[in-house]
């Protein structure tokens, strides 16, 4: 960044460089101090270039046809990776288990969403759920989005019946008696989601959680799609020290 | 308040003194420096107490049986009324217009609601829904509530729908194609209306209107039921200047 | 914008076509099922493209250095204009009216701030102002803007104060005996205005309103720069029938 | 509650059952299906009503001058305590463990604030705050506040910035080069803090976190006195199991 040498920085290529999400996490690791951006692959290029530029951990945003490829190279080269790629179930964790079998120094962590603050929401929803009498979501979408409720907000609402069942919490209560149609949203496993679509609007998810004279509401907003990048820039820092598969951002964010 | 006279002071009847709503105006009378709290009258006290003490302006939160009385004695001595009695329909309005034409100098205000702050976002929702692409409504009220939507909510939604016919804006935009029942709320004349219901809330409406790169949100949170008081202080001080018939705290709030 | 032909659409002119702003009203304009863009004028263009194409109203958002010709030349011959180009100080606004005084039947609306949604919660904050105990501003802003706080809250705080003193409401009421310096905000002709600067945000204020047991809050929420196209497509189809010079977007929204 | 006898029910006393606090808990531990109110002691009344009537857990909100009594009596007959009254310095707290020590098997719950929603916000925002650039805090509470920030939001300041300076993170980045005195809150170890006084509201609090295209806010609203009540149950209900002094009700949340 600023043409010094940063000896201890942690030297990171990018797989799919030139892609929309590569660029920006070319950008991203070009402004942090402690990273250094030492490998730009994309299709046509060779992964060797990983190998001549010394990367010590990969970031690969491709493509379900060629990341499994590209990480049979890298763990074999004792590479460190950092997948945003889509595309994978348990037979493909598996293989990655085996290949990581053989190289136990390295570490692979394949998540779904690098979001930091959307996951963060959904963990402390979890957290907080059996404590309060009453829990419902909302989440407000652009009006081009085509399901209601978002993936995000279903699986919150599972995971916040989850919690308030294993406490043995009861439901919700609610003395609705008169009710026009919707009104009070879907049914998640006991939990009200309600949709809000609206123009002007990106992605944004509220958990209001209420008991006694209190409320408490976890509200996580994106509006760009680049809000990927700290969470992948926190993968980038973290899988050196954590050997093996590692799924989600969770466990980095020691919660 | 503090024992000085204040010769400017409109001095203020209360009807239904001693009843909770009463109670908490005859409080609010008093800690108002330009009103003077002159008669405090209940069921088995005389309505003579109000032409004895010179009250200009009874305020009255008393009972539909015994209102249109109430009314008649205060019309004919000439002392204006300010009333939050619930019950009249068109019938009963009529009567108060009649008994009002012998009486020209002398004004009357009837209002279903004085929360100031509630008839304001209403307005204001109104006032903006035919600029905005989108718009929707989120109430959010105790778990105790039998309706949902609230009446409200719902008002609210009849009123920005007709606000926006009138002005040609079609319908919100929405690319819903899967959605899980009630996700998306209440359909009231075309605008998509969503109930909350949480311990630790009271009573709670958001109105969000949303056009490209921006939106406005109008919230209104009342949080106990004096909220009514500032109106009908209000309505004590202007109703001297309106004569005739008042419907609604709208007029005397000059939007 | 799909082949037919729409014989009552106005027909709109561009001015500054090829800047960032220029191209987003281009498009606009063309999405638009009531409007036509006829003529796309840049740097090296001929006004008079204006004139063959039979514009019945531009969109200058140019350069102080140019505007006042580029007016001269519209007006003279009969076009509408619609003017977002800054640096209109009275001298300007003087020679646009005399300009428009030999052309009654011209139109030109001249505004320092096209986004309605900032407008209107400006407009409804000063309506509401004198109904509250207690108004306060808090303003949110992306961490590279240089002034806190915004300009847009400071004259929504100035707004207030001036509706308030009309209207003979007192200060809102504060006890603070101890305060960490800084925490109460800053004091803008008696309101209080905080100014928060957080990465993530775009642009965002809020107006809180307080009584007994009831707030009200105006937010307004703006995350990117094209939230100026509403309020663009608005003064076009409102400017043919506001002869003379209409200053802000603020008489459009017949509030 | 419901006349029917709940063998595995948990026996509650209360001391201080008559003030305003005690009365709350009287019907809160009432309303408990899987707990039982047993004895209400009060000024003059005899603590041997607690061993009569075989209560498991006593709750004490009373005064510094009479607590440290209450405990040792309480301590003694092996009854666990869970202690909502003010006044606990270190020494009083050393004193307490040496009761504990000679009754092993004895509770004791110590705690400054049970509002479950408070806590719980704090520990969330001193969870993230390290994965965000930019942290700042809004406290709003009601103008008869003495000192702002409140005390919640400047230790919630605190636990952040520690956080922050454990994790290497370094200050929230700010451009401002041109601020009006106090726009920008107070400084508390790094981190921004605003508080705002308004009529209609009571104690609020908003932790703002961002990064890169997202925000992630956890906000506690708290809108009665009674919001200590489900923290002092969760308390009776855990003490039992928790042998030994217990400060705070964080532990009891195991986040």
């Amino acid at each position: 960044m600023d043409g010094t040498v940063n000896a201890a920085a942690v030297r990171v290529g990018v797989l799919g460089a030139k892609g929309k999400v590569g660029q920006a996490i070319c950008a991203a690791v070009e402004a942090a101090a402690d990273l250094e951006l030492v490998a730009e692959v994309d299709r046509g290029d060779s992964l060797e270039d990983f190998v001549t530029s010394r990367a010590e951990v990969v970031v690969d945003f491709t493509h379900p046809d060629v990341v499994m490829g590209n990480l049979e190279f890298l763990i074999d080269h004792g590479i460190h990776a950092v997948v945003g790629t889509t595309g994978f179930d348990e037979a493909r964790l598996d293989r990655v288990r085996d290949l990581l079998a053989g190289k136990p120094e390295v570490g692979v962590l394949i998540a779904p969403n690098f979001a930091i603050g959307a996951v963060l929401s959904m963990r402390f929803a979890q957290a907080a759920a059996r404590f309060f009498e009453s829990v419902e979501v909302i989440e407000l979408h652009h009006p081009n989005k085509a399901d209601a409720p978002s993936g995000t907000a279903y699986r919150t609402a599972e995971l916040i019946a989850e919690a308030r069942a294993a406490a043995g919490v009861g439901p919700s209560p609610d003395a609705t008696s008169t009710e026009l149609e919707g009104a009070r949203g879907a049914n998640v496993d006991g939990v009200r989601v309600h949709s809000v679509r609206l123009a002007g609007l990106v992605a944004h998810q509220e958990v209001l959680l209420g008991t006694q004279g209190e409320t408490l509401t976890i509200r996580h907003d994106s509006i760009d799609r680049s809000s990927f990048a700290p969470g992948v820039l926190l993968g980038v820092r973290e899988i050196g020290s954590r050997p093996g598969l590692t799924l989600g951002i969770d466990p980095l964010l020691d919660l």
